[in-house]
């Protein structure tokens, strides 16, 4: 007999149908036993008989038996399927389960963040948690969407890097035969090269900081959405490229996650026509004007300022992001543009949505002259980039892009606490899939 | 003034235009300069004044002119835009090239691998190089597509890993903080993870393998495509989706990628209804009837047996792609199910074309009980892979899956010589970017 989904037995009160899934719940009530069972659709109630109170949740099982709508003062109307409920006949258990180690059964496990991940395997399973990944799953997909319609080719971005073209300590290193190779930061110089041959690409891939900090929000592997575009006007083409694909994935987080945001009790930011854009003095004056706290000489915003300016723009204009741009030109990496006409403070910008960073990104240097003049300025070794900078000899034209983190995306959305929640797998610091010290006593 | 795109030229006779790309061949005639001029849509022929002829082959430029019909002698069918031609008004110069340091112009490059890759910023500009990136971005993404029409969940399947699972030198090893991690060589236990949870879930994720040797089909790290799939009734339906999902790869590369497979002159692989699925005793057996050579005793074909039986196969039934499964049980990994009517063989399975595996795949043990007996048999530490154990303590139905890699599929769809023309940045014992020997020399 086919097997029938949890989620479409709703139109099929009568008929005999076959459903397999997980023992979610389990209510003996003397002869009869009420089992919720789970599958990737839902959850059902099945009514079945006194033998049936053998199983125990998480048990694999398969059943037949006929939908039935429920009396009245059974109707459940918090699930899909709440209206009807199926009469078992026959049931067959695919897979016994282990005594479980927490209840799973609760609405939402209580759990420390730990213990949840030590328990991955699980916690997965548990819906408010599925709800942080179907999120996700869709952020990184409308991304790619969305690339895919402004006709940006997608390409794959390499782990492995050869050395490490920013400097910086941050970086893993790997034992590479009898050579050492490092794990990429970024997709950066790799992306502007496949921009300088196809135009418009983006990818979505893996990068790595071996930051040694634990905060809430940073992880040593998260997944990096990139895209770069060629033959721009104006860093605005860029600015104005990012600011359509977060419009474009907070519309579709919105319809085909409406469940998931109303689990978490949130909603998608709002945004308005024309995305609020200030330079960062703007934003420091801002702040200054607002709280008095003088941040004007500062050469970034720290984490206060970013909830302080969202705060502000929020409140002036409504929009939950805001673009701000012009960083001095020598606290950035060699490629950012210097604006022109103030070469003193470049073409980059960032994306702050909720007292956040969400995106970087910008215009950067195109023509080849300029580009070596800053690789000698930032001190930096050309033979280590010149793959790079071999594209740059052959003719560019101006160019920009940006990034995200699909992590950090998903953790501002829903408001998680942490970002390991919206990474299946979070490596950090003292992480691998297992605690690293714990395993260390172990041996 | 708009930019149009060089493609877009053919439905605007008459009109004006502005181009903007990068000038691939230019010929002088006296008063006259032709130009072809390229962009990520195709290119074009520019007819210019004296003075254009300053410009070099790979300068960016932008102009503005007039599209006009060519004269019948003029018109050119080998391009898209073949029948028309810009009289060119203004140009100016968006990014200079430097002298190239080979002729990019010709309908081939004339160049051994190794030059090709240590200029990669430039070949990848050549519409044959595109080609293949053009043809690998549709097998990935195909393959997305079949998979979420499935109603699989796409997951992002973690690089760094605590502990080499499945046992075995080639690895690679990272230093991780005060600790050792590795690079994944395969997302296969946490997919088994995942759809422990999501019942279907897919992933597109680099692996990484440290093999010590050079070959023309191995790279250090690939573009893996994996699939799982929970309540399965037996190892046919993963070989029944394996077989739909390559079907429809080949379906969408046949159509979207017309002019890539004329340019290479290849066809996607023929298949038929229902796909040849033997035994390896039967291939072995098909070998030695054929051949008079006895492999019938051998653990796997080797790779002459796999050009041999595709051979056979193609002859008897037209469809260049075959299944063998019913691999020696212990010669496999412990995941994979043993044939409860003959325990010896396996029901893993293996794809294969064209004289080559493709994918591999196959039923997995889902009983904990009897994975736990394997995970002893295989004298593997269940330590460094309690997180799957886990999953199949609590409960995991009949299940399966498959894998192959995008780069494999696409040199074997356009037959090309070498799998590290299939890849933009390919590493492997010798290159990262760089040739690793000259780089050490260098220094």
């Amino acid at each position: 007999m086919e097997r029938t989904l949890v989620k479409e037995i709703v139109g099929k009160v009568g008929e005999k149908v076959c459903l397999k899934g997980w023992v979610s719940t389990k209510r003996d009530h003397g002869k009869l036993t009420f089992i919720d069972i789970r599958d990737r659709s839902g959850k059902a109630q099945l009514v079945g008989y006194q033998k049936m109170s053998e199983l125990s949740n998480e048990d694999v099982i398969e059943i037949i038996g006929t939908v039935k709508e429920r009396s009245e003062k059974q109707i459940n109307l918090e699930i899909a399927t709440g209206k009807v409920e199926v009469d078992v006949e026959e049931y067959k258990v695919l897979a016994k389960s282990a005594t479980l180690p927490f209840d799973m059964s609760k609405d939402e496990l209580d759990l420390e963040l730990p213990t949840l991940l030590d328990h991955r395997a699980l916690t997965l399973r548990h819906p408010r948690t599925q709800a942080i990944f179907k999120v996700q799953a869709v952020i990184i997909d409308s991304f790619r969407e969305y690339m895919k319609s402004q006709d940006f080719f997608e390409f794959q971005a390499p782990a492995i890097a050869p050395a490490v073209a920013e400097g910086g300590a941050e970086v893993f290193e790997v034992k590479y035969f009898e050579h050492k190779a490092f794990l990429s930061q970024s997709p950066q110089l790799y992306k502007q090269i496949v921009m300088s041959a196809f135009e418009r690409v983006f990818s979505v891939n893996k990068v790595f900081r071996a930051e040694p900090s634990v905060t809430t929000r940073h992880l040593t592997e998260i997944v990096s959405l990139d895209a770069e575009m060629g033959f721009i006007d104006s860093w605005t083409d860029v600015r104005d490229m990012a600011e359509n694909v977060v419009k474009y994935v907070f519309k579709q987080v919105s319809e085909k996650c409406a469940d998931e945001l109303k689990l978490y009790g949130v909603t998608v930011p709002s945004t308005i026509d024309k995305t609020p854009t200030i330079s960062l003095r703007e934003a420091q004056q801002k702040i200054f004007e607002k709280t008095g706290s003088d941040v004007r000489q500062e050469k970034d915003l720290n984490p206060e300022d970013e909830r302080e300016i969202c705060k502000i723009i929020k409140d002036e204009t409504g929009s939950e992001i805001v673009f701000v741009y012009g960083y001095p030109t020598r606290k950035k990496p060699f490629y950012v543009y210097p604006n022109p006409e103030n070469p003193e403070f470049n073409e980059g910008m960032d994306l702050l949505c909720r007292g956040v960073e969400w995106l970087s990104g910008g215009r950067r240097v195109n023509d080849f002259d300029q580009l070596s003049k800053h690789v000698e300025a930032w001190k930096m070794d050309p033979k280590t980039i010149k793959l790079f900078l071999d594209a740059f000899k052959y003719g560019v034209p101006p160019e920009g892009g940006f990034a995200f983190g699909a992590e950090r995306m998903t953790m501002q959305i829903l408001q998680l606490p942490n970002i390991r929640m919206a990474n299946m797998f979070p490596r950090d610091m003292e992480r691998v899939d297992f605690r690293l010290k714990q395993k260390e006593n172990d041996n």
